[in-house]
């Protein structure tokens, strides 16, 4: 994604490995400073993973990828290494699905270098199709809302529910985004609004609460979303809103979209039901910065995914194209082809 | 309502008049500190009213009657004070209400301190009236969400939506409130909890975005909203975000209940679709505390308040009784009476 930076402008992305070191853009910082985490084995990587210096499906997913790669260049217990990994956060399916590619591959003898970097590529490859195919849903002029954030910054690069979006801007159609905030943690007003200021795509930042009165007023062409987890029936587990935003969407009859590659799909699973959903920590609601925001006696709950259940989706824009909830068996063979190459 | 300041418990008021001074709890800096900001004129009445010293459109009108009362007292042009009221805010009815009844008293040569201490008791009468009514909806155990603040902080006490709340706790009830935390000002987190704490009334607070997941979960059995200004039809513009919790309880099968008193309903108009909705400043959003948590040069939108449209609506608790939405011309009379009496 390009990245100005003190006035100078890189490409960068969002988890990279340079020899044995995982590096990560600080996801915590943003939008106000621009650093490097570096995670220099995988209990580094681990703690970047819960403390969200890298948050997304598929970020997290790539960074897992690396960190089983880096364990193994160091020596150590593979098995071990992915029982902590996958204990880092349980909502997100990317994260389980690259343990598991990479495990299968350690016991095959491969080396995982290689292979996680040709995980990372091939993530950036499917988040472009993703935008390919997702272009056809967003008009000249049209207006989408999108909630926390599903961009580069959720990916290795150029997102899933931003690709769209930044397709369509380099095509050369007028696009407008509205931008939940996504409280607690902000990723909208902190994440996807930076990257779409990087993009010089134009947008407004909102309260999650004013998200039913511009669809109400008619001013939502469109909603896309990311998700973390989708269950074979189509279920979505996404943060926490976006079940308020589908419901909403379906409410104004404004098609709701979920974008998302083959691997955030678990297809051992039948509905969203079974997706575990990750309480955080009160602080999270509790302080906004370093301010105090609620009294301290106040409980606090503070579940970070809901489920949208598939009534709701209008549709899934993947790397093989935009598919109906009965037609997500594409991606399952999709999901086979890719384990086993 | 009950306070504790520093170890000792008194007996507050959110609006009040001692000689010629309007005495408001300074709801700006709540939960961390209580202050009780002093207006000595009109202008400094109008400030606190902007600036959201006070807020809540029942506690507005009580102030705006006291800032009437305190501009005769202090021979000012009456007519001109209330032009400038009238401009503070747009979108609660009960600003309007108030200037509207005092204003016909001083035309009427009527001595406004006696009648604006008799608005202010009267107001608090009502919201126990609604309490009383209330009461039936809130059974043992009953497990209600709010969002914003419609407790004695938006009125002159006892509030509105925690009305009910209150009356339910103070006849042995269990309640469990859940807090919408209610950005982008947060006055479920910082008032609406700190009541709550006061009274020993078990809640916990939640991003906005949870309601939705809670409500589809089985975890809320009730949601009750104050408002701002409610239409013939029985339409409601109440806090940002309202509409979207109605449309979430009527699509989980959980009744929406609306709370306010008289002077909140509008007769003049029609349908919601003629109430102004204010939109606020831009650093509401793009600020929490002292910290900035977006870019700066992302736009933002800031509508402070929504519509709900009455088909979302189980019933308004007012003060006498709860009424449906065909029922509401009995709360005209009601109207009528009050403002000739």
């Amino acid at each position: 994604m390009r990245v100005a930076v003190g006035g100078n402008l890189m490409d960068a992305r969002t988890v990279s490995m340079e020899e044995e070191v995982i590096k990560l853009i600080d996801q915590r910082l943003l939008p106000g400073e621009f650093v490097i985490f570096e995670a220099r084995d995988y209990r580094e990587a681990g703690f970047a993973i819960t403390e969200m210096v890298v948050r997304g499906a598929p970020a997290i997913g790539a960074t897992a990828a690396y960190a089983m790669a880096q364990a193994q260049m160091q020596g150590k217990d593979l098995e071990e290494v992915a029982r902590h990994l996958r204990s880092t956060r349980p909502t997100g399916h990317d994260l389980f699905y690259a343990i598991e590619l990479m495990l299968q591959a350690f016991r095959e003898g491969k080396d995982l270098a290689k292979l996680a970097e040709e995980y990372a590529e091939d993530s950036v490859r499917r988040c472009r199709a993703i935008g390919r195919h997702g272009l056809e849903l967003v008009q000249d002029g049209s207006r989408v809302l999108t909630h926390c954030n599903a961009g580069a910054l959720a990916t290795v690069d150029y997102g899933t529910a931003l690709a769209p979006i930044r397709a369509a801007k380099e095509s050369g159609r007028e696009v407008f985004v509205f931008v939940d905030e996504t409280r607690p943690r902000l990723q909208g007003a902190r994440l996807t609004a930076w990257e779409l200021a990087q993009e010089g795509i134009e947008h407004a930042i909102i309260a999650d609460n004013a998200a039913g009165l511009l669809m109400a007023r008619g001013e939502v062409d469109l909603v896309i979303v990311g998700a973390d987890r989708v269950a074979s029936n189509g279920d979505v587990a996404n943060k926490i809103g976006t079940y308020e935003k589908a419901v909403l969407a379906k409410e104004n009859g404004i098609p709701f979209y979920v974008a998302a590659p083959v691997s955030t799909f678990d297809f051992s699973i039948l509905s969203g039901a079974e997706i575990p959903i990750e309480e955080r920590n009160e602080q999270e609601i509790r302080q906004v910065g370093g301010e105090l925001i609620a009294p301290e006696k106040s409980r606090v709950r503070n579940p970070a995914f809901d489920v949208t259940p598939v009534r709701y989706i209008a549709g899934f824009i993947t790397e093989v194209g935009i598919l109906k909830s009965d037609e997500l068996s594409v991606l399952k063979e999709e999901a086979e082809r890719s384990k086993g190459k």
